[in-house]
């Protein structure tokens, strides 16, 4: 049977996302048995999986099959005096307004954004003044308090007395765990230079609002690399890093005609950056930052050398050539990318005059590869010898579902929301001949296929 | 060449274990450029892998292997309900003593223990009552004050506004975050009884007293399960997931003679848990607990039952038997595993008249598989001959180390430490007939052998 699918032409919305993450078990809202914990979220199995596989592409991508590449895992929890010498005590702040009469706190720009202004990059007397002309209310209505400055940073207390000297932070980002570690690299291994650090982790960031479903969260997970280089030799490893990126991006199965390139101008970049590139995406929210490249100079080192008092200087191996390596950083956000992911695959069309979903994940990611099982589950013999058939794919593929779960085209439907490329069905047929059913979750079409060539 | 080691009798201590760590980037002192920041712990390039080697390897086995095991990855900060249920709040506390001159804090139990005494267990009348008794001074020989509880998670605040509404924790287990999912995964998937769900993720304890190298750190990592049953199947399970313990714990290539199987008695168990065992591992500093495996009955879903107002029962498919499962529950530390792993494999010994140290990690364990070299790299073509082989090996294993670095000796005793099982030397005869030096780790043999059959 060949079943021709239409692609209907509803706009995926985030709803839709949310909602099949939900049901199917990817992201569930954090805390939610209680109630929720605003800005936090939990991956469920299916979403577990699409994590894990998205994580360790990046990580066999940019580490494990390069030369050049080293991995570090640092604590969340790190002296207080990274994130003063980093610039994140004095100017990681959100501009913050209050409700006059809830005295609920909003965030300045959003509010405005919401309202149809642009708000980017504005500095606080900006946002204090365009509030005023555009006549700006609270969402209950009321007026809005001056905007003032909130630091972004969750702080708590090390060790067991509470006070100004034991106030330490939860990381807003993993790329200072990496450069307060160059020093240990370079002294137990000594790489040549061009060479990168990379981490994967979790970062916090105390968000006024946060919103857009895993878009903006309290607490997500980075995947940043610092590449280190000469001083004058920067372009190159930039633009070959760009190409990775951009081959990485490809692998996640993310179409071409929703990623785009914005070069970010002198007046929206970093004083201290010389080139950053932000690569955006098309999400149901609009056109969002996915991830960032940025050139940032000796910045970070210099900044950790004048704190610290320790020297950063790399010694070009074989002279007496020193300098402190200028840096070049891809940064991640793998919520941004699960996201990207989840909303590029998701789709809904029709089969047989009936709705369906699907998500169509590249293989690569699918949280199961193959469903195997029988067409009748009161049927011992093709139970007998789904069993062994899915037993064979397992030692194969570890992702192998087992489902045998109300009637086969339950089991299609369920196996398409999830993103299951193939479903394999054991059927009397089987048993004569040694062939299966294997059907494919774009096409709907079911070929019978022998069990050695699966 | 045939080498003969004799085993030196030094015992490993744990300075040996720290100074290797540090030395070949191992695991570094968190933070450790600004001074340190006690308790926490930074994987260097060569931890990280051997980490995630660990934690891949737990997650191959317990989970991906398994047809009754589901995954989930829940927010580190967690709606604070969830330790008002678990108990957290009113009784996570260590027993805290300070310095009446100093006003230095310490834990109770350590000062005791360090002095000879045995205090496991025991309330802080009876801690306060043998402090007395036999005397104990602080470090610095000062008196001490009465024995105080103090709550040993990290607390923040989370939104705009810091008060006692918005306070969090940081979660001290990840256990509770499979809890608060039970309900989650068994709306989204069903599985059937008996079903476990796993988490692999940081928790955070603000110890008094952080010691021990990674062994009692502020922050760590840790691998649960929670195995949901009917209540009154749980004796075989329990025996199962045991039996699996002591499988895994083989695939780290722990030696039996140090694994310690400790049955909880009644007096020591938790008052909800029927039956705990603890496996304990001889570490430089003592014998230590490893993990645990605790029955804990249907304790943790009945106190989110209550505080939640969530139904947490299970019925039965294809019945109309309904219960709150109970749950037995493996829990792995990935530091303590880490340093159990370490701390088996190190040895010195002697190969020529000369002091080497060894990391004998097991083949699935050690960062690097084979380190492949040119035995000159002054000499184009063994370069070019090596790289070729470099590439091949890398094509097949992902972990495989590019070492040309100082003499052969010198790269031999480095890859040693690191834990390389196989030094491949390309020379000049391989240019001739195609064979290659590997040198094994463990008894420094040297064979020929042929490229084609690496």
């Amino acid at each position: 049977m060949i079943c021709y699918n239409r692609r209907m032409e509803k706009k995926t919305s985030l709803e839709d996302i949310v909602s099949l993450c939900k049901r199917r078990g990817f992201i569930y809202q954090g805390s939610e048995v209680y109630g929720g914990l605003a800005g936090t979220w939990d991956y469920g199995p299916l979403g577990v999986e699409l994590k894990r596989r998205i994580m360790q592409a990046w990580w066999k991508f940019f580490v494990e099959s390069r030369d050049d590449m080293y991995g570090v895992d640092a604590a969340i929890i790190m002296n207080p005096k990274t994130w003063v010498a980093s610039g994140h005590v004095a100017t990681f702040a959100d501009p913050l307004v209050e409700d006059l009469v809830t005295k609920k706190r909003y965030r300045a720009d959003h509010l405005l954004k919401d309202a149809g202004e642009n708000a980017d990059g504005l500095k606080p007397e900006d946002l204090n003044k365009l509030i005023k002309e555009k006549n700006i209310k609270s969402p209950d209505g009321n007026a809005l308090s001056e905007v003032r400055m909130f630091n972004m940073m969750f702080s708590t207390n090390v060790g067991p007395i509470a006070s100004d000297e034991s106030v330490a932070y939860l990381r807003p980002e993993t790329a200072q765990g990496i450069f307060t570690n160059y020093r240990n690299v370079v002294d137990s291994l000594y790489p040549s230079l061009p060479f990168g650090i990379a981490q994967q982790g979790k970062a916090f960031r105390n968000e006024i609002s946060p919103r857009d479903f895993v878009f903006r969260s309290r607490e997500f997970e980075q995947m940043e690399i610092e590449y280190f280089v000469h001083p004058e030799k920067w372009q190159e490893p930039f633009e070959a890093l760009l190409a990775d990126i951009y081959e990485f991006l490809e692998l996640m199965g993310l179409p071409k005609d929703k990623v785009h390139e914005l070069e970010v101008t002198d007046a929206d970049r970093a004083h201290y950056s010389k080139r950053t590139i932000d690569i955006e995406f098309d999400y149901p929210i609009g056109r969002e930052e996915l991830m960032g490249l940025a050139y940032r100079t000796d910045f970070d080192l210099k900044n950790i050398q004048r704190e610290s008092g320790k020297n950063m200087e790399y010694v070009v191996k074989g002279t007496s050539e020193k300098f402190v390596p200028h840096v070049i950083e891809p940064s991640f956000g793998v919520e941004r990318l699960v996201m990207a992911v989840l909303c590029s695959s998701y789709r809904e069309d029709e089969v047989n005059g009936d709705k369906r979903v699907v998500l169509g994940l590249p293989e690569n990611l699918a949280p199961y590869r193959f469903a195997v099982a029988p067409l009748l589950k009161n049927k011992p013999e093709l139970v007998a010898k789904a069993r062994e058939v899915y037993e064979v794919l397992r030692e194969k593929y570890s992702n192998v579902a087992w489902d045998d779960n109300g009637n086969i085209g339950k089991r299609y439907r369920r196996q398409d929301e999830i993103g299951t490329p193939h479903c394999i069905v054991v059927d009397f047929t089987t048993l004569k001949d040694g062939t299966v059913t294997v059907r494919d979750r774009d096409t709907t079409e079911q070929t019978r296929v022998q069990l050695s060539e699966l």
